[in-house]
């Protein structure tokens, strides 16, 4: 299944997507007066998620689905998951994109860690701080996990998946660089937009072998699949797993491949106000944000 | 104040300490029928703490405080608060440290985030993976946000300060240094020592003027000031501020001066199975962890 986050009315809610319609579960359980996770977060901490989804909707009748049904295109769309135990999220993890850049890829994961104030939905604005002059995009296949694990085989990394969606992980290339560690540049708030849904880990038969694209204001600027990670998902799992306890609702972001902005030939062309960027990952959907610029203050 | 977060009896509790003994709140609280915020995090996000903590105390007669008085020596310390939403650290703060490594100290903060899972409180063990052959100790003065702040002044950054704790920021130098990005290394779970209370903003008139030192074994390893940092507390507060919205019980601490094991000379000195590692910080304590060595698999 597909779930998405949003609201209405000011309400948060969630439910399942078949594309154009949602199947808000909070109501539906409501109407049907069963107890039901108020959030995705309870739903993927209870375990058992599809089980107790199916047995919801087996119990209503076509009218109780009709009264929980919501047009897709009326809603605003929120994060999947506002605020993730962790956002841990790799570098240098495509083939295609060490290539670009002149490096290796890695045989062991690198990573750094996102806020989760840098997190947004779809549909809503990256915001570029005044004094970042190379604000730049990177799509990444985004794994959510949906119970602890520790020290997993590569079999338990499987099992703990709970589901993928789609990660834009907004980068100040300036600051960046400037830096040398990757942190604080990746770090503003909504720098990390999130969504459109959360496709659940049983309908993504192969991780492995996803098409994953950008555009920014329609023009196509990465292309590629998830064929050219040097450590695929299971891998990466496995492997942080022996670092960090992986709980419900973390999520790992599995680097992106070429075509970012700071690459492009013969000169890098960085994200301006006003620019549109378009992410689509087979089989989860399309992630869309606008920059807007802040009119704050100079860096601190 | 010095908060301090213990468990008695399996049950997680928090008091005033003054050394010896802790009044603890939710208990007086209790006796007295009085509504209490019932953790650490509670009494952080509803601000005016102080005064809360003072209109209780002067309500309790010298009986009530004797029942709800506990002796530290026989409790079980925590981490004063064990899942902060952000735990930021900074790299290279320190004229001595930058010095030792040969490199500058940086104009902006260099950062780095470390997961929640590291967490651990006084007297609880630090685990090293078998793997990793290289592991380190960082004596460090942590910062714990008290209100919401972004783009703030320098005022507003004092101001949004709760209080101070000491956190050690443990560092698998080998991974680290392979990484050259720092977050791997120091994102193990039981890398983030930190304690042994949050001693409240009000009692450090001057957090840039604090003695800060490390034993190890009982061989004093660092020994330097706040004095040596280069960018100030409230510098710091004010720079990450302009990156990111800190929250009420974020944790930023702030780098380490010199004398870390990597850098002694003629050889680095790694820390050992079996080893004992006491910072202590003026005003604050000391921090108390012993190192132990995990059975467990090989790096994934």
């Amino acid at each position: 299944m597909k779930l998405v986050h949003f609201s209405d009315s000011g309400k948060e809610l969630y439910g399942v997507s078949n594309g154009d319609q949602v199947i808000c579960l909070p109501t539906l359980a409501s109407i049907l007066k069963e107890p039901f996770p108020s959030c995705i977060e309870m739903l993927i901490f209870e375990g058992q998620n599809e089980s107790i989804v199916k047995n919801l909707m087996q119990k209503a009748t076509s009218e109780n689905l009709q009264k929980a049904t919501f047009q897709l295109r009326k809603l605003k769309l929120l994060a999947p998951i506002k605020k993730p135990p962790k956002i841990i999220c790799l570098g240098l993890n495509y083939r295609d994109h060490a290539k670009e850049q002149g490096k290796h890829p890695s045989d062991e994961p690198i990573i750094f860690l996102k806020p989760h104030t840098t997190i947004i939905g779809s549909g809503e604005n990256i915001v570029k701080p005044s004094f970042v002059k190379q604000l730049d995009y990177e799509a990444e296949l985004a794994v959510v996990i949906g119970k602890e694990v520790k020290n997993a085989t590569i079999r338990e990394a499987e099992e703990s998946i709970f589901g993928y969606t789609i990660l834009n992980d907004i980068s100040a290339r300036d600051i960046q660089f400037k830096d040398r560690q990757w942190t604080r540049g990746k770090s503003f708030d909504t720098f990390a937009p999130t969504g459109p849904c959360i496709t659940t880990a049983d309908q993504i038969k192969d991780p492995t072998n996803l098409k994953i694209r950008t555009w920014v204001n329609r023009e196509l600027r990465q292309d590629s699949t998830t064929s050219n990670m040097v450590l695929n998902v299971f891998k990466i799992v496995r492997s942080l797993s022996h670092v960090m306890t992986l709980e419900p609702c973390d999520i790992i972001s599995t680097g992106t491949p070429a075509g970012v902005g700071f690459a492009v030939k013969p000169k890098p062309k960085f994200l301006q106000e006003g620019d549109f960027i378009e992410i689509i990952i087979e089989r989860i959907g399309t992630l869309r944000n606008r920059v807007v610029e802040d009119s704050g203050e100079k860096s601190g």
